[in-house]
């Protein structure tokens, strides 16, 4: 019989719909892959709803479910909190498990309104526990290598960031009024769901963002009434219409402090793009593209390349010395979006053993909320709006 | 010995460098590939330096040339005046050939300012003459599908437009200070020159664009003295200094007067984009993708598509069905920047025949023209501008 | 606390390294991702080297491990062999486990010879207990539904198979003289690792294949002498050269029985391409196109389209139509090659319930022993030869 | 006025479809980009039906026309004869063009037969004539850039060849039997007509062919009489079925003479491949693709670039440094299939004046007929086949 001698780390989790179900798979897998001093027990789920928090409990591999969050969080049993419930509960939860001394690991967008993050922020930093934000995409390999090159000045002095963000699962009329749907409970909509991940790569790829200038549509503006019911999927409940409150799609201007000019989209209304989460750099030295559907490859050109041999290389990054990618298979076995999860959580866990934040944490996550905020600010004002950090 | 019957159509053509070259090839080809009834004749051209006019009338077939433009405008055996002449020409040159009675068919951008340009369209309207302006780009057959598509509904209503062109001619600091990036030459950089472009495809494939909010830039801010040697190269001609009075890069929102919402983004300064004119428009009824660098190929996806079916087609637009595709090679074997050149002349040529002035026309020009100077405004003020027609 | 209802299946695997890992992380996620009647547990791990092995079992979640595979085998709390050794050591593990009534999966190729091939079958049939040989890929989203649309009828009668199977991961003539190099211990090169798959996927879209002709090459003759490291990384061990006995590359036509026309390559020397496991069919009223390095990516083109929109169509295979897709994530979240395996082990654990052998089984495995062995004649006898089933 | 200096070459040209005109514009475009000693002149065009050559003259700018081939060689005012007729005709017209002291450029394949091929080999060289066969393909830019890339060592050691040209164009039954599927008038099918074209590349790029072995296919036996009817389009003349005497597909493996293996494979049955001429090649070194439906793209794989930033690269061979290209457009502006023939046609022109005849020549014609014969042979025989040189 073998034997284990990691640390444990006690996770409790509230909520365990989509991202619940990513969170609890990258627990379970991280210490396959990886290897890191705490390892993470998947000891207690909360949900309301007590036979779905059951079941899912029990396919998901949870020691135990609570049914109520407020008494998740005073367990003693617990190290960690998780959080993947609906936006509007997060300020709450948040800051209920800094002031019980648990460490925090939270989906994105961080909360409604920059007021509330600013709070979730300083509980946090006043109980001094170790605090993430969700935003994945950062853990792609292609990713993290494309931050190394552009670290180690391969494209030199950057010119242009171009992020778009295209999905198209509310496209159809009949999708129902769901809580994403829903700006009191959501916050917004592709704004501060998908746009929040662009401007995350776009603030770990290239910095902070000085001012914004945006414009925000709804372009269907009644639904009628129903719920998610896991994944991106949804049903109908009920034949009444319900209004439409948040943006169905985004695009702004950007200019970051250094100087780069960018342009962000986000949308659910672009057809046939299902996840189409991509951006392009462009540098004095050489660009780089990446694509979430196709996120094992990272497309990178170099002016230095040889006159006649210069073009985009389609890089697929899956050999060792792409970030993460040696965990896993040989050269050309990709990996998938689950794994951006492992590698997410493996730097929690690290952050949770060395007592250090990673990023991104929750002053990332305000910093985009003052983002989302001014994007907003701006759609409403028609002007540009510069970020106050 | 065999005998043509088509009536001929006496070109002058003003200037004589990349778009002269062009224009010259699509007058040579433009018979051999189409039947039309008017035929163009390479009668004379016109430069300012003699060698040089003469070398460039030898080589490009044309049959006489002059030195002076105002010259080539007076000849009685001209029927249409080409002008291809820097942008700040454009307005004079027009002028005077519409007094003339000259046909008239020009570069782009129309003019340097909507004064100059309003002046020009008032100009070919007085003396009903007919006009048109080289937007190649809706030329090309995969971009005239697409247009036949949204015309057919097939998109549905239109949601998004999404419009990049991307260049990097001039990414090199040591590039030279040449004409294109004078401002009271060209009258402004990428804006003028490529984003141009991107307004008519979208003007073409959307609809009238109703405000904008746009931001511009200037990376590199002084360069060597130098010229233009022809296409898109340049030689340094001194080791002096001059500062570069035009934006290298511009980004800027879109509403169309349809709800159509939009991206645009035209730059010189995108390592590894050679010619990257691109754009997605996204309906309710499906997406079309385009890209100049693969010119052949349009992507569309259709929502009616059968489920586990659906995904972006890749056709390549070289069927009898697709607009222009006829007239050459079958299926398959693809055609070039060039042609884009030859159908846009074929379209002068019908209207010359026809005396109704073919889209785009100097209307067209002026309205582009406003949309210029609206994100030049915006970009001072830093708020959206409407666009007054 | 919650509690699993499931029936225990007890895994004892011989061999730990790359499929080693791949088969165990399968185990391990497959309850988390599917609902099955059979839950696998990983129960024992056999290997030579103990303080290895027991690093393995430690490492990978194998709750004990043997030294001695006879011993594994021999274990009362053993349900599965799960066999993946070199394989020069297949049939005496596969018979020996057999013979014990345990239910076997294995790594492929089946054996070294058709002669072991069949004495494997033999034995699995004549004791009764489920068979399954792992050629992964057939178990990709994209490629179950081309199964799917062929089945359909959807492209008609078939033309051809194109299959190709591109790595380059000994390329270097450094790389050294690994078990994968050795006759006696693999068999035969790339054939057997590679075409191997490719031949299964043939079977598996288009049918049995009647005859064939080859050509077998090894580009580099001696390599220094080394082992495999995990993976398909190797170090070299010694300044000692030994001879490579096995192919560097393969290629074949082929004729199946239904008359489709097909070409097969496989190669370790096609620099760049790192596993492009590649297929493409033609039929009469449409094709389809795979690439597993963009495994959720199956092109389809379908005769039938209307004439202008015809065009391979991109489909991310990543709905829930999608064979298996449904588990994991919304369309456009990508998954990775690992999952193949989950879905071979799930349709493994559906076998060990059922009592019936899942497809690709140890008949599957003699016939592509048959056609491997087909093409080393013809590629010796420089003829065709028909595989005599 | 403008005049013009270089020596007149007045060609006759026997034949006016697809590849008359085709030849047609390449000799009016030629002297347009290029500059070359020799000017071409479009003096006379032949064939049957008066009506049709005399249309055929006028709309292609043909100077007169002949009824009889016969008569256009017989002309004084005739330097060289163009042959783009059927297959069958080519050995009388370019054995009597040749005895007539004319030089010679022809369409592919060069002959029926071998036994053909060498009579026409051996009447250019004993009557001194410049001879030349229009493989077009090895002048796209991105070809000619592949030839240099290998010839300079970049690739070392070339390992693998794959070449595939896939078409579709009379995969419907209903499409007639036109003269390309009789072997009387064709020779054979996929083989000569696209695979020749494979074969030709396959020489250029990698070198002499050893020896051979294939099969060959027709799929659809009968089909109902008609004819071509421009580019590869056709009219069914006839409610009666005739027999297809020729190949719908091949495909065989090759050893080249410096140990390359190759795979080859023609097809006009592979749906949605509307001109799919593609190859591979793998060296020691790297690895190069190319696709003629994307002709203007090569992608490049270099062993010696950086860890972590191998990939193929995609290069728009458009720079100057990309042979021919820099007669046209600045880089990102793409050509396309009929500039094949522009440098074809000027490579001959080059041959005129010089004496020399250029590449692919009548000896590359017969070698290249000796490899279909052998691939014919070797179909039958079932056995690799020797070309016997």
């Amino acid at each position: 019989m073998v034997g284990v001698k990691q640390k444990e780390v006690r996770i409790g989790m509230i909520g365990y719909q989509f991202m619940g179900k990513m969170h609890s798979h990258a627990y379970r897998d991280l210490p396959f892959f990886f290897d890191t001093e705490a390892r993470p027990v998947l000891q207690a789920v909360a949900g309301r709803n007590e036979a779905a928090v059951k079941q899912a409990a029990e396919k998901m591999g949870w020691a135990s479910y609570e049914t109520d969050w407020r008494r998740l969080i005073e367990r003693d049993d617990i190290d960690v909190i998780d959080i993947v419930t609906p936006n509007h509960t997060h300020a709450d939860m948040a800051i209920a498990a800094a002031e019980a001394g648990k460490h925090i690991i939270i989906e994105k967008p961080l909360a409604l309104t920059v007021e509330q993050a600013e709070r979730m922020a300083e509980a946090v930093k006043r109980n001094n526990v170790v605090h993430m934000i969700c935003h994945n995409y950062r853990f792609a390999p292609a990713v993290q290598y494309a931050k190394k090159l552009i670290q180690d000045g391969v494209l030199g002095r950057l010119y242009h960031f171009r992020g778009n963000y295209l999905q198209d699962f509310i496209i159809d009329p009949a999708f129902p009024l769901v809580w994403r749907l829903k700006k009191e409970v959501s916050g917004s909509g592709a704004l501060g769901d998908i746009a929040a991940h662009s401007i995350d790569l776009a603030r770990f790829l290239v910095g902070d963002i000085h001012e914004v200038v945006g414009t925000m549509e709804t372009f269907i503006k009644k639904r009628p009434i129903g719920e998610m019911v896991g994944g991106l999927s949804a049903k109908v409940d009920s034949d009444q219409m319900g209004e439409v409150t948040v943006d169905d799609a985004v695009a702004f201007l950007a200019r970051f402090e250094n100087g780069t000019v960018a342009t962000f989209e986000a949308t659910r209304f672009a057809a046939g793009n299902r996840n189409k989460n991509t951006f392009e750099i462009n540098g004095e030295k050489g660009s780089i593209r990446w694509d979430m559907e196709n996120m094992n490859n990272l497309e990178v050109y170099l002016t230095e390349d040889a006159p006649g041999l210069q073009g985009f290389r389609l890089i697929n990054c899956t050999e060792d010395i792409h970030p993460y990618a040696g965990a896993y298979w040989p050269p050309g076995h990709i990996i998938g979006y689950e794994h951006t999860f492992i590698h997410l959580i493996y730097e929690f866990m690290k952050g949770v053993t060395s007592g250090e934040s990673p990023r991104p944490n929750f002053e990332d996550g305000v910093k985009n909320q003052k983002i989302l905020a001014a994007v907003e600010t701006s759609a409403q004002t028609k002007q540009w709006v510069t970020i106050d950090y």
